[in-house]
């Protein structure tokens, strides 16, 4: 089999815990594996002022694809790390997919009194590369009475073709073959009026998707009283930010919500990453789920064209989340790490 | 006592329905009231092309308040009732302060499993007047391949400085005392940056009140897991729009959630309306559930300094949710009308 070539980047806090654990799945699934770490994240920048220098950014490009664990620590002012390195990284790399799987897995608890793993089963295709997270935006008196801070939502209909039409192809590839975009057009209207346009243009080339249209504040709603209302959601980087967080939630936490960085071009690597961030509050305890990160290793897997080590990884997973329930113990981050392995190997 | 000059804008779909038992339960109350009621919706739209004539506007302003029920149609293309009409409203009464109550009644089921009323009980305070809401962007190229949209954020000084002081005066009036801070600084870097430092300049004036910062994600999430989290909320127009129907959800449904669009100077009237919207599918036929308008109607009677009234709607809401839990039957919108208004009466 093929030698993958792998950037780590552990990042900050729990972030260096959950990636030994990723790490350790991937090399029991068999595969060639070539990994180099590379120190990103709070520490670095506190002893040298770098966030991802440009020849490290470089260098990442170089590479078949990137595990990350979390990045950010309060120590570092709100959003240098966040802007300058997590971000930079899905900019330069062009991540205009951020895909992120909502499912309850059998066994798991959820907050919901009602919901049933059939009920909690999507896909949000989040775009990565533009809206409010373009970074633009200005402030003028800062500090005074008469300060006025400004963001802006850049929308291309470069950008957002090609990511509903991976949404739609997404949703060709579900049984349910539903799409819905999720949006704020009677708000946002020249933005939601891109998307919108552009889901119905593209919808009769996909004739076998039924498409939807819900309001970001009605879809967080949804995702609550009625989550089986959704098969495959394609939204706006920031309601996208937004609504994984309330889907990680319903699907029984953030310890299990994987997500992957895709450039769907391969013109540069994806990139895969748990959607927790560092947790410095628990952080170098053991105490976090590695389960994030494993499931997000599987992702990675799948997308090097490695299906079947993918799914053993999920199904690895699913066992292990189903024996939690079962037999419950506390484990440690590598305890769980450890039996997930073992079941991958075995 | 004094005689209330009340404007009401039935609007569209079940709006009509819902304000009818909000004035129903006002009339009970025993105030002397006297009310105009203004056609403005989809209808008149479609008669007349007109959304808010000026005229109209300025025989608004001399009301003591305003009562609304819900706006919006599929007739109508998205955006233009709700920009021109509602947000409109918002933005020439200068109704900086959207006030929502999440509330979990006893009696009323929730969708979580393990939370309890007291649980769930906090004030959001939504900015009204600024940020994504202001209606600034624009739009290049539309319909091609090269199309640009953008939206903007407008955040002041000014506007954000007299709504986090609202919400230190909510928070000082409550027993915890506790105010949590809603944006996304890490990634809206200039209007984050304004809000949070608004929020730690303020705070030496209000000693009692301790403060707390959650990054919108994160909230979103708490509010289904640990919703006990919060207290009261102070937050951006959009995020405010989207966490109050997570908190709407979490409380028990939208048929619940009331809201105020405080002018707190009183330099015009406040409006108060339902959190939900005009429902087309289920309008005309009775089954639409007007509590959250009268739980408005109690808002509103609070603005008016009619305290002793507010508490009576508000406690014969809460009789009337006890009761369902115990002896349900399925009302129609007026029969759940009649039986609060009885109790109030009574
Ligand atoms: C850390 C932050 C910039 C990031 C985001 O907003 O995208 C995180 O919340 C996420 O969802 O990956
Ligand atoms: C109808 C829409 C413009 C409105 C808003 O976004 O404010 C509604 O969702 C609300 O919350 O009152």
């Amino acid at each position: 089999s093929r030698n993958i070539r792998l950037a780590v980047i552990p990042g900050d806090g729990i972030g260096v815990e959950v990636v030994t654990e990723g790490l350790k799945v991937l090399d029991a699934v068999g595969t060639k594996l070539e990994t180099t770490t590379y120190d990103l994240g709070a520490k670095r920048y506190h002893r040298t002022g770098e966030t991802l220098p440009d020849a490290v950014l470089d260098e990442l490009r170089g590479y078949d694809a990137i595990l990350l664990g979390a990045i950010g620590d309060p120590s570092v002012p709100p959003g240098v790390l966040e802007r300058d390195l997590l971000l930079r990284l899905r900019f330069e790399l062009d991540h205009y997919v951020n895909l992120r799987p909502v499912k309850l897995f059998p066994g798991v608890e959820t907050p919901l009194a009602k919901s049933r793993p059939e009920d909690i089963d999507m896909i949000v295709v989040r775009e990565g590369t533009e809206s409010l997270y373009a970074g633009a935006g200005g402030v003028l008196r800062r500090g005074t009475p008469h300060e006025v801070a400004t963001q802006e939502s850049l929308n291309t209909a470069f950008g957002v073709e090609r990511v509903v039409r991976y949404a739609f192809e997404q949703a060709l590839a579900r049984p349910r073959r539903k799409l819905t975009l999720v949006h704020k057009t009677n708000v946002l209207t020249f933005a939601g009026d891109l998307w919108a346009r552009t889901v119905d243009r593209l919808a009769p080339e996909y004739p076998g998707v039924q498409t939807d249209y819900c309001h970001v504040d009605a879809a967080s709603m949804f995702f609550i009283t009625q989550p089986e209302r959704f098969d495959v959601i394609v939204t706006d980087n920031l309601f996208g930010d937004i609504i994984t967080d309330i889907g990680a939630a319903v699907a029984g936490g953030i310890g299990r919500a994987a997500s992957g960085n895709i450039n769907p071009d391969r013109t540069a690597p994806s990139m895969f990453e748990p959607v927790h961030g560092s947790a410095p509050d628990i952080a170098g305890q053991g105490k976090a789920d590695p389960t994030a990160t494993i499931l997000s290793v599987a992702m990675l897997l799948d997308h090097l064209g490695l299906g079947e080590e993918a799914a053993r990884v999920e199904q690895a997973v699913a066992d292990d989340l189903l024996e939690r329930q079962t037999n419950w113990t506390a484990r440690s981050t590598h305890e769980i790490g450890d039996d997930i392995t073992a079941r991958v190997a075995g």
